[in-house]
């Protein structure tokens, strides 16, 4: 299960998969990009480095955050959208299927709740994957809810309905 | 020179050449993509269909327009992110430059005032190329008047100061 959070700063990715009974991180990081490149070159890389992880990881779903409305910087969201417009490419190009999910989906299917912080979401991703803190930068945390979250909803994990 | 002004439901190209002292559209058109196809499935159709379009054109440079900060629809501005997001990555694959203008650019490249009207754009668009009337939809007249500004910058063609 492959969980990306695209940006053209920084592309979070996390893969996790149940091995003999426990949750494993098999693989998460960030594809940077260089401000100093063109924009084309940065898709490009956001591109490349998707492709290799798919074809590294051999994942059966990748789960996304879905489009939401109101975002608080347009300009970065319209970048983001690019690195997603690629992302989406890459995955439909390898046969994987893409589940696109809003945030209260994601929050609901790691927490029971549809309205828990992101800081629950990211403590109940940290402890279920028996990690010693919360993964930095932000966008591998992320990636690995998403991760979990297509795990819940795959049924391959139960969310955790009272994160402490 | 290719134009091109992508869009999710419709990206508009158009191919303009300097042939024999006049100016030629050599192709124009829209890729459209059905609503009801997943988003992955309309990326992959635009961004198959721009490589296409390069493969068959071999354009010395693509023009596009470059992102402004104030979109009307938010949503539609994010889906045409994921779709300009595409069109980069094919053009910077086939090694095309890409150029990326401002709506003022144009406007200046095309008409000699940066603030000129859409309409005024069009009209000068449809007279330099020698058309009967303004092409429809409105994407393929947007992405023939991006050509027609990158050959203007290219010094092939020189802005009508005064349309009429």
């Amino acid at each position: 299960m492959l969980g990306i959070d695209p940006g053209l700063v920084g592309t979070g990715y996390g893969v996790i998969e149940p091995v003999a009974g426990a949750l494993t991180v098999v693989d998460a990081g960030v594809i940077v990009t260089n401000a100093s490149l063109p924009l084309e070159d940065r898709i490009a890389l956001i591109y490349e480095g998707v492709r290799e992880l798919i074809t590294a990881r051999e994942p059966s779903l990748v789960v996304l955050e879905d489009l939401y409305m109101e975002y608080r910087f347009p300009r970065t969201a319209l970048l983001m959208a690019h690195a997603r417009g690629v992302v989406c490419l890459a995955v439909r190009q390898a046969g994987v299927t893409l589940l696109a999910l809003a945030p209260s989906q994601v929050k609901s299917a790691v927490t029971a709740n549809g309205a828990a912080s992101k800081e629950q979401v990211q403590e109940v991703v940290r402890r279920r994957l028996s990690l010693a803190s919360t993964p930095r930068p932000s966008h591998v945390a992320d990636a690995l809810g998403l991760a979990l979250a297509g795990l819940s909803r795959a049924g391959v994990v139960t969310p955790v309905r009272r994160p402490r």
